[in-house]
């Protein structure tokens, strides 16, 4: 059995117990509220991670890119929500995906897209008869993509997609919930989440169009929403692994976060209190996600090789591969780093944001304590 | 032959022109200062890139990753220096691209490491007698690793490395270079790396040790040298693309960047002045590094499909597969979005950081004009 010393670094590690408590935590909160939980897989990218989910109760999966959908589709994941504005170029795909039995769905927020879309499934009809289910994009905070729940705009495009066979409901995402402070803030993100979206689907229900699915989502809002009437499904993808902008929230607590990197000690630099490691940003990204936080994590906070919380030590500088470590209190602080953090000395560092560190590696070593118990690939592109 | 408009998005495009224009630039620029130019591989980690710039006359290559070390190395690249601080976890690995003909240069600023390398070296002289060639990292900035020019360390490390026949000589890379404002700046940096490495390297010769090699680089300081009396390679990576941080210094213009994200519109948000595309932070990455610059360039400058700047035009925003491109006068400066930027749009956008956006993708299609030349793949990982 490969051990935690054999690896070479920076790795990605997988705390298995913690992956599982926090895949049973969201699992739990959704059966309780009483919807489906459609896990964004955009986050791990990984296929052994998205089963633990299904086995766990997860409905369908959600992806970012049509890739994702591509390769969960071919390892037998047939319920798919492609949860981005579908581009034009991407229908023949989109497609392609449903006559192999995708049950897929796509997301529109303009009447171009949907009238391309209802063009295609005119001419798919003369074949087939097969077409994906489309979800329209509710605005419900402001944030991003999206048509206002009372604008004239959501009939119009919901007509021509009811028109066309191809109206299956409407979803959103509030990405606002990540600027949020405090439980109070949270639950009244994930209410008004909630209320806009239903808002949006009892508009088209009286407009006479079919409207079954009611799809919401963000980590924060679906943990901390307290009731969710009207809505079919949640959508959450960062709760998996969990990290430090998660954190700042007040979602979890920095020891629930599964992702972590490992690096090596190489250097110092004494005089400036200065700890130099192989974990610079190419294993980190560049994300600075708590940058806007009441507390700022640099690029990530240091924890001793077996994953316990050095408290005050943070990646406070990082370049593509020197990660500069440094103590909240600066020199006088950190003390003798020569002596505390030997050359050689192996570090974990949770994440800001743990899409984005992940993205930088091509697996994640699954460890439980100094045992690590398998390699599990991701995958990444478009 | 591949057309631009065949290419999926969001893609990694590489300016044919603009990329052998640097490279010419660069090598003109070290060849009339007379000393070697050996590229950092970092930027584009791509074989093809590199063979150009052997072509034009650079002498080996510079790596930040022992696996860059290793594929290169495989393609026939035989003279590298591996210029982080070399961990002991990776000495077994230095030893043996050495013992299969790679003329190696790795880079210590600690008694430790050096003592390892040198008791490494005394192994391995009992079977075979190779052994990396060892240049000490010296501190010319006060900005990340390296031993200060008059250190008393610095004489005892190089006495540690001649004793074991490793020293090669001084290396040293000034980052601050990239917080310079103005020619000016540029060229006292340009000469205080200078003069201090080249210091270092006297010392150790008064001691009386062997220091053949004074390596010193960043590209803004390569570029704005007015001589180099001393040194004898210069090492520079993100010329070869340039990008928006670069411009920013004044190292080069945005009509120089050789490296662009093509990505596609795929929403609006009419009111805000918001073009939505899917050139998001995983496109982009989520490097800012124009945030701290006079003219803060969001997540990227946007283009036209033809490379054309368009000016005022930014990614201001960005999720993980969308982007948020505004005026930087906000929606009155923005006019009607959707007229002018319809869905399907296709733009280009110039990057912050290349080093950054480059390792988001896997490959670069290589562009001239509309015809798409080649798709040339990069590496990734440790």
């Amino acid at each position: 059995m490969t051990q935690l010393a054999d690896l070479d670094t920076p790795a990605a590690l997988l705390d298995a117990p913690r992956l599982d408590r926090a895949i049973g935590r969201m699992q739990q909160r959704m059966d309780t509220l009483g919807v489906a939980l459609r896990p964004h897989v955009k986050t791990a990218k990984c296929l052994e991670v998205a089963r633990r989910q299904r086995a766990a109760g997860a409905r369908g999966i959600t992806v970012s890119t049509l890739k994702e959908a591509q390769e969960f589709f071919a390892a037998g994941f047939d319920d798919i929500t492609y949860a981005v504005g579908l581009a034009p170029q991407r229908i023949g795909a989109a497609f392609d995906l449903v006559r192999r039995g995708c049950r897929l769905k796509v997301v529109v927020d303009s009447l171009a897209a949907a009238a391309a879309l209802a063009e295609a499934a005119r001419r798919e009809d003369a074949s087939e008869g097969l077409r994906p289910e489309v979800l329209v994009e509710i605005d419900t905070d402001g944030h991003r993509a999206g048509v206002a729940p009372e604008a004239p705009l959501l009939i119009e495009i919901g007509r021509m997609l009811g028109d066309a066979g191809l109206l299956a409901g409407v979803m959103t995402h509030c990405g606002a919930s990540y600027e949020c402070r405090g439980a109070a803030a949270l639950e009244a993100m994930a209410e008004q989440e909630r209320a806009r979206c239903v808002r949006a689907a009892e508009r088209l229900r009286e407009a006479g169009l079919p409207c079954p699915i009611v799809s919401v989502g963000s980590t924060p809002t679906a943990l901390f929403a307290r009731s969710l009437p009207g809505v079919t499904e949640v959508r959450a993808g960062v709760y998996v692994f969990y990290d430090l902008v998660m954190a700042g929230l007040g979602v979890c607590a920095p020891e629930d976060i599964a992702l972590s990197i490992l690096s090596t000690v190489i250097g110092h630099q004494p005089d400036r209190g200065w700890v130099l490691t192989d974990g610079g940003w190419m294993a980190m990204s560049r994300d600075r996600g708590t940058q806007a936080q009441a507390l700022d994590q640099g690029y990530g906070l240091v924890c001793d090789e077996a994953g316990g919380v050095l408290e005050g030590w943070i990646v406070n500088q990082a370049n593509q591969e020197h990660g500069i470590v440094e103590h909240r209190g600066g020199p006088a602080a950190a003390g003798d780093v020569q002596r505390r953090f030997p050359i050689g000395t192996r570090l974990r560092v949770l994440p800001n944001h743990a899409c984005a560190t992940a993205a930088q590696h091509a697996d994640y070593a699954v460890v439980e304590g100094q045992a690590v118990k398998a390699r599990w690939p991701r995958f990444s592109g478009w």
